[in-house]
Formats: structure tokens, sequence, C-alpha cells
């Protein structure tokens, strides 16, 4: 239940309202907008009476949400969300940002080489996998707290802030003392008490769509992290699972405009995971844009044949570079 | 299988191992290229035993093909194609090309007003469906024979060649008579009677990829059509089905690089089928350009309240002038 | 939109309504139930008035149907449909059937052989290609005439009745002077021109859910045969397209109760096709019966090493031997 | 990689190889077989040189493996898996059980209630959700620890062995007291750090397969549970995302025969969540158990109208009655 307050409502009335809500054994999430307030009501199990509330002073109207999410949602948030990550600004009316980095971080050689690269080519940010989900057990899962260390390196040396994976609730503290924005992956989507727990901190979330999640399953999936309190949450889609196997999956980019229209949160996208193949990783990059993405998330890998994952979807260095040429230009005729 | 003769190979040579294949009970198709020419070997059932030709003079290679295409690959056909419609040309290298107009030829009325707005905003073609293929046979199908004329009216009246849909083969001379460019439907993108008539015309055929069709498929489809004499073929992708219900389909714009490595036919999107969402159409335009597409297909109505199909995912004519004002700015960005 | 009479209207009334139908420019399709007649109006492009019927004597409902079909839905024609093929009924109620043989016609050793085999074994018709639809043009495509000529000869000497494809509409009268079934393949499933055509004759057709096929869209496909007038529709589920390759396409048997509910047409299932793999056909084939399917279809070869199409999905005899005295034992435990 | 030992191997060779591999820096894993031991090879990045093992004493064959799993591969454990649950045995060979009760706990009346009437009607096991993944955080998330607590009550006054789901790896102690078998459920599947905490306990975990995993990695999820070291897992079918919105997920039946084929492990089918739709439940109920189930979970709700979750798929008490006697039936034809 999302309850509208008269723009002129004062802040008493408010209080009196959210007060109210709590009276009734529910949480009351005020959301301030530009014009008016908006209290989202949550811990509800079903439908709830409104009478207790409809008919006090300063309510405009009670709206009974059918979706799954509320605060994502751009009725209640009109203006786009800008999430600040050091310097950078993500979101709404600023320059697109990339992030850039390898799959996973395998030694300091390769992470502090690619940091360096891909800072003096343009990035923004840099990504790297210290914890890798994978579909086996008997597989590279990533350098775990070595590859952490390695990341603060690289950023020490690069300037770069850093976007990492955190895969279980018991390991966000120590991924926050490493990263910038702590990354939520596809598998995990709806591991909600992880999400749940990412709620509970301040720094950004850059969280992944679902492999077969509908757009309204990804935005209560965002839904979960900003009921607890953590406004800051990247959307990252990164193609879903279709029949198709030419491309690893099926990337598609009308979500960046229909998101835009549901949600105020910034998007980005992943061309790497989406497409699995380098050469499809510059156009789709530029396609996103022109489309009105927020950023990209590219894998560069300064040895992709040697890559321990991913490397197929790897761009190389020289290729990054490329490619960034290109994007600045777009960038610019963007308008930014 | 593909005989590869030597650059050097005399006309003499070739008509030689055109006999030979003949000889062996198959079909021979010499595919002339800028630097050699290639055979392909059509009509065996499984493995050909190629002991009898691989050593004749002026044979460079024999390739046993695995992939169901060969002369729509650019293996054998490095350069791009480039289609002529009337004074329009599409494909490599030439200026993305942009087709407009109604899912469905209604009224004299709505198809003359739209040809000559479309026309005067930039569009390239006209397109309009005479012939409908609807999921249940209680719905309109289309005015037929009366919207094939009215077709020839309004090209008249704008000089805009014209795109509509055959759906059987019996109706292909009659489509002939008015088309400039046959589309091929979804639904019939494996109908491989209707492929193999169309393959004995001589005018470009819109080949729509099936829904649920895979690119090795839609290529298939294409050789059905090159295979029976028609090399114009132009590959149009339009969403495919999947999971995902906040979209009509899915529109994967990867397929536009990606058919671009495969073969040398040109590819165009169609976002109004793919998202059937108006508001989706241009961003998604302008990004299928920006990835390398050689136009893009859009449905435009004077009414879309009132129109008899899709009306949700056709643009208004103010729309349309809108986007075409944005998208003659990218394609000038884009070099052309 | 469908009129239903009162049990009492008289034919005069009922002639009345049909002439009021064909006034306003529209067909009336009688469809005779043993308690009452509906009248299905056919042709309307949108919502119909009903006004100049709904008040006619012996009229006791106007339906306006949203779904894209009526014929073939249970609503109009609750008692299961039953048709005959020779002596053999398929149907509700009735002992479901087999239907097997080779998936192409190869040779009349091969066809003859295998009839003689699934006939002793227990098949009640048998199937066979001779036109097949192929992803490619290069590839094997049946024997066509000669392959029609071959099953007419396995009918003789076996007496089994025939299944066999028709691919389109100007084979129609050829095939049929062959078969006792026509099969519509999946591919073909929205070849409208087909079905309409196909809706003409009289004998049964087998209609294959199109592999990326909704059950709307299945039984809307089989509307269009009974529009023109032909009732004698099988439906055939035969997997559908999904992110899965561990089998050919993934086999929904929940389709089998859910269509009862929905038509009174007959389901059978295609488990060869649906899985792509020898030894999950028998285990799929007894799963269907149980489930309520009224009949299997299986592929059969005598060398399936050999055979020139999807081999490693049909039966040996042996294999389909070992299978029939399973499924005999079970249809004998489901009452038949 | 897999060392397969001679069937005469002493446990001295067999100690020596274990030696050897740790001192590669990787663990060993024997498993023992009826015949002899394989020892699987944990813990590697990419292919190991196996110059050092393969000619020590006792090695019959080295296997180098590429699937993600191995422990859970038919191929190392031929004879199929039995897990005790109480006096339950669940696998090959034995009499397929039947998991039944509400999708969620909602009160002690709806619990006991519900577990005295399937207990009488012949379930083996009981199910009931006290920690509910949903969609959205706004929705009703199950009772949590006092849900527990009622299926402990439930257990007790029903003798019925309980079947909840665990959703975090730090809840595992805490459903442990109360639960015979930990569920995982379908978002959970690739929860990696989940599996490994569950692979740590002794208690059968049953696992869901994700809505859009593949057959390969639903058994590479399995593994990580093995992996750890509890080979005590159930796998259970639930339906797979695709196109279809006629039923809630489409279920493949076809997968049981397939993972009997790959794996040793047991595998059972829930109905309920696959289709969505109760009156499909029977039907597919049987149907599983004739393509080779070892059992089916099926949901059961005293109201299911006025059910927290998921009541049109639910069977009332008295439809689940009528289900058992048909299935109690089936299941003596099947020969139990």
């Amino acid at each position: 239940m999302l309850i509208v307050m008269h723009h002129k409502a004062s802040r008493k009335q408010i209080d009196a309202i959210i007060a109210a809500v709590r009276n009734m054994g529910l949480k009351a999430k005020p959301i301030p907008g530009s014009q008016r307030t908006a209290i989202g009501v949550l811990g509800n199990k079903g439908y709830i009476d409104d009478l207790n509330i409809r008919d006090l002073p300063g309510v405009k109207e009670v709206i009974h949400v059918t979706k799954p999410y509320k605060m994502v949602s751009r009725d209640f948030h009109p203006k786009g969300t800008v999430i600040k990550v050091a310097h950078v600004e993500i979101g709404a009316g600023k320059r697109p940002i990339v992030i850039a980095g390898p799959c996973a971080v395998e030694s300091e050689h390769q992470i502090v080489k690619t940091a360096l690269a891909v800072k003096r080519m343009g990035a923004d940010l840099l990504r790297g996998g210290a914890f890798k989900p994978r579909t086996g057990p008997h597989t590279f899962q990533g350098l775990e707290r070595e590859g952490l260390r390695l990341l603060s390196l690289a950023k020490k040396k690069s300037g770069l802030p850093i976007v990492t994976e955190v895969m279980t609730p018991e390991n966000i503290a120590l991924v926050e003392e490493h990263a910038d924005v702590l990354q939520v992956g596809t598998r995990n989507m709806q591991n909600f008490d992880l999400l749940k727990e990412l709620g509970r901190i301040r720094k950004p979330v850059l969280l992944k769509r679902g492999m077969s999640a509908t757009i309204e399953e990804f935005l209560a999936a965002a839904e979960y992290i900003c009921a607890e309190g953590n406004p800051n949450v990247i959307l990252c889609e990164r193609g879903i699972r279709t029949f198709e196997t030419a491309t690893r999956n099926s990337l598609d980019l009308s979500v960046i405009p229909l998101i835009n229209e549901l949600s105020h949160l910034p998007v980005i996208i992943d061309p790497s995971h989406a497409t699995g193949k380098r050469s499809l990783v510059p156009p789709m990059s530029k396609a996103a844009l022109v489309a009105g993405a927020n950023g990209i998330m590219v894998e560069v890998h300064p040895e992709p044949d040697k890559a321990l994952s991913d490397g197929p979807q790897s761009l190389t260095i020289e290729g990054f570079g490329k490619m960034m040429s290109e994007i600045k230009s777009l960038i610019s005729f963007l308008g930014f």
C-alpha cells in the first residue's frame, strides 16, 4: 500500500500517518519527492484495510499496489536517481559510465596491468571477480580474499573505484572493505537474504538480472534492497536465456527504455556476458548507449586466450582502446 | 558440398566441373566471386563422395559443408550484397533505409495519407499489409486484392516503392504486380514451398525471422530462396519469443553484427513487432542503426487507436516525424 | 460471436438466424449438439453489434468470444470428438491408438518391412514421410511422389491406414489419394492457406503443434481447419522449443489434460520428435497414455543407424515390440 | 579428474593415491563402490597433469572429466542411490513416495489438520514452508521460526517426517532441528554457499531444479552438495520457464528417464508448482510415476481459496484423497 500525501501536507501530518501505520503492526517508509511525500507501507501479509488511514488529514490518495515493487517505481520517484561512486556519478542526465576489467582477478600482474590500461583509455570503474560463482564445484572459484587484496592494490595504483561480486551475506563486510560497488550475480538475483543484507549497507549495489527473470521480478529484487534502506541500486541487464545458441545469452536492449519508464534506478548493460563473443561487444556497447543506458560493463583481459574464465568474450586491451575511441565520439554526439 | 575453383580457372574448366556434377545426378550452382568462382552442389541426400571431382583441372578445394546453408554464407561471398529497389539501395556501405507504414491497409484515406506523410519525413519505402496472417480465423485478415490496389495507388501518389506480405505460392504473381519487395512473415519463415517459389522470381524478398528460429535456421531459410535463383534476400529481425511478457517479443540486436559475420545479406530490424510498444520504437531504431543494421521497418498509422491491427505498437505520424529527425542526425554521425 | 439456441428452437428458427447473420454480410456456421444448436458467426472484423440477433425467436444467448477459437472449444461441444480412420476410432472414451513408422519413406524394403512388423506388434496406423520439411535446401527432402506410392503399397500389404505429411495446398489432392490422415508439420502450424485448404476436404488432419506455439495459438490453428468445414482434426503435441539442449525439444505432457479441458478434439503425443532420444520414447509414451492422451505416434526404423533422417530418435523394430507389450498391459490397466 | 582403482586395489594403495593427490595441492575424495573404489580429484583450476598418478600401483584408469559433475554421475556409481528418511526409503527399486502438504504453514489448525488427513490417505512425508521466498518484499514471507515449531507439532501428531525449505546458510542449523529433509528452492539452486553448507550436514537435501537450469547445471548443483560430503540429495523437477503462459511452468517429464541415465540420485516431481493448476496435478502425478519418478510432491490445503500462497494449484483434502486411491492402484500395477 502506498499513501500519497497532499503537496501541502505538513511534517506533523506525515508523522501522524507514520504512527498510524505502525499502530497497525506495519512498517512505514516515507519516500520524499520534490512535490510531495509518499509513504510506503511494508510488512503486510496480503491486502490491508485502509479505513484507518484514508481519512486522516493530509492524505491525498491511498494506492493498493499490485506490482511486487513500489519504492523502485518511477510512479513514486519521478526523477531519475543518480548514484555516486567516489567522484563518478551514475544515472539520469549524467555522462554514461564505462566499467572495465577481467572476469576474474588472477594475479597482481594481470589486474594492475589491466587497471592502468583501462584507466588510461577512459574507464570510470574497475571490475574483477574475487569470488566467482561457477556451474560446477570442480572449476576455478576465484582467488577470494587474495583477489580482494589485489583489487585494492589495483585501485591504489590506478585510482579506479572497484566493482566486485559478493555471493553470501557473511562476506558482505569483507567485500565492503575493498569494493566501492558490490555486485550481485545473475544466479543470486533472487537470493533474498543476500539482497536484504545488502539493503542494510550504504554502498551502491550493482544488481544483475537473473538469466530468466522478468523485468517485474528484476525490479522486485531491487525493491528488496531498497526496502531495507539502501536506495543505491544500479540495475544491470546481461542477456536472458532463450532457445538461441549462437550467442551465450540473448541481449534485449529494449529493457533500457522499458526500465526507464517503470523505474527511477540507473540501468547499465553487460554486453560481454550477454553475447559471449568478443566481436559483438563493441556494436552492442554503442547500441546500448544510444538506447539510453547509463553505462556499460565490459570484460577486458590482457591475454584473453589464457583467461581462467570467460576468455572468448573478453576484449584485448587494444580492442578496448579501439572501442573507447568510438564510444567517446558517440557519447559526445549524444550531448554529454 | 562446395567446389572452390582456382582464381585462374578457365570458363571451360568450370563448365567441365558443372557437367561432372550433373553426371552424378546432382545440381551445380556456380557462385561467381570477384576473385574466383565457387560451385555449390545441391540436391544430394547426405554426404557425397568427391573422388570424381577433386582431381579435375581448376579445382582448388572441395568443402563438405555441415551448415545448412552456403550460398548466403559470407565465406563464399566475402563482399556484402547490395540490393536495389527502384532507386533505393539496401546493404553494406549504403545509407541505412527506413521502411514505414501501417500494419494493415485499411482504406484509401489511411494508406495514402500515411504514404504522403512518411515520404515527406524521409521514409524510403512504404509498408502495408493486404494479406494478414492472424492467429485465429475470426479476425480481420486484410483487404486482400483491394488492399494491393490501394498500395499501388499510394505508390503512385507518393513515389514510394512498396513492401507487402505474400502468404501463399499461388498469390506470388498477384502480389508481384503491386509490390517492389515481397515480404515473408515470421510464421512462414519455414514454409519451404513459398520460399522456393520466391526463389524463382527476381524481385527482392524481405524474409522475417521465425519467432523461435535460430540464426542458423534463419540463414537456411534464406538459402532456400537463393538456391532457387533469387539472390535478392533482405533479412529482417523482429524479436524472438521468450519467457518475457513485458514486451511483445524480445529484440536481440546482437544478431546484426552476428549475421554480418556469417552472411553477406543485408539485415534490417522491425522494432514495432519486436517490442509491441510505441514508446520503445525510437530508442530501438536508433540502437539498431548504431549496431550496424542496413535499415529499419516501423509501423506508422494516422490514428493508431483505431487501427484494425497492432495499434499499440504503431507510431503516430507526428511521432514518426520526431523520430526521423533524430535518425537523420544519427545517420549523418555514422558517416552516411 | 456465438449464438446459442434454446434446446427447443425449431429448424425454422435456426434458419432465420442464419439468414439474419448473412444479411449482415457475415458467415453463419451451425454447430449441432446433442442438446442444442449453436451458430458460430465468422468473417467479422472486430466486434459485432448483436442488436439484430439477440431478440429473435429461439435465441438463448449471444456470446462474444474473445478467444481466437470457438468451434474447437469444449464450451460449445461438451462431448469429446471421436474421429474415424478406416476401422480405427480416435478420441474420447476409445482405446488409445498407436501410430508407428519411419520418419521418412526411403525404400520399398524399408517401409514394407516396417509396416508388417509394426502391424504384427499392434500398431493401428502407419506413419512415413514422403514430403519432408528440412531446415536447409541441401538435405534429403523425401521421395515425394514415389514415397506416396510406396506408402500405398505398404498399406496394401499390411492393412494399416496411412498418416503422411502435406506441405503445400497444391499437393493436398495428390497426398489425399494415398493418405488416410494428412499431417501438418510443426513448421506449418500457422501456414494458414494450407490449413484453410485442409478445411475443405473431409479426411482427418493431424495437426502438429508449432515448436513455439502457445496452446491458444494451437487451438486457433485447428479452428482454421474446422471453420472451413472439416471437423476431423487430431491435435499432436511434439515438444516445444526451450533453453534446454539435453533433449531435442521439451515435451510438456500437461497439455493433454489442459487441452482436454479447453477443447473436444483428440490429442496425441509424438515422443520421438519431442525427446530426440530413443531411450526416452517408451517412458514418455506410457506417461502420455496415463495422462489421458488419445494416442501416440512413434518413429520406428528397421535400421535406425542408417536412417536418412532422425535416426537417433527412432526405435528399432525390437525396441518397438518391447514397448508395445508394456503399452498393451498399461492400456488394459487403464480400462480399455 | 577421476581415478578408478582396480577392483583388487588394497586399502594401502588407495591411501597412497590419496596422499599423492594431496601432495599436488588438491583434494582427494574416495567414492567406494560395490566392485571398486574411485577417487575424485577436486579443487583443481583447469586440467591436471596425471603423470604422477596414472602409473601408481592399483590404478586402473584416469578419467579427465569434462562435465561439471562427477560424484553424482551414474558412470561412477552405477547402482541407484536409496535415501532413508526415518522409516521411508526413496530411490531406485523402492515404492515411489508421496510428499504432501500446504505451500506455506499458516496456522496450527491448518498444518495439523492437513498432516493428519494426508497421513490417513497414504502420504509418506509432510511438506510445508516456514521460510517462503517471494518475488517481492511486500508479500507474506512465511511464519519463519513459528512455522518450524508448528511443523514439529504436526510431525508429532501425525508421525510424518517433515520436508521444509531453508533459504540461507545461517538458518541451516535451526531448520535442521525441525526438518527431516531440507529443501532448496528453485531460486536458490545456484546459491552455491547454501549448497556447500548443506554438503556439511548429513540430513537429506531436496534440491529443486532452477526455473531455467539445464539438466547439466542441475546435476552440477547437486555435485556441490555431494562434493562437500553429503551424498543424500533428492532431485526435484518442478517445471521450467518457457514462453507458454497457459500453465505456470512447463513440466518436462522426460527429465526423469534422462536423469536416471545420467545420475544415480533419486528424482521426484512437483506437479503443483509445475502446472499451477489443481486439475492438472492428478494426471501429471500419475504420468510422473509411470515415467519412473521416485516420488511426487504435491500441495494440499484444507481451504485452498483462503491460502496465503499458491491456492489455485493446491488440491483440497478430498481431491488429494481421490488422487491417492488412483495412485495406489497405479503403484500396485507398476509392481510395488
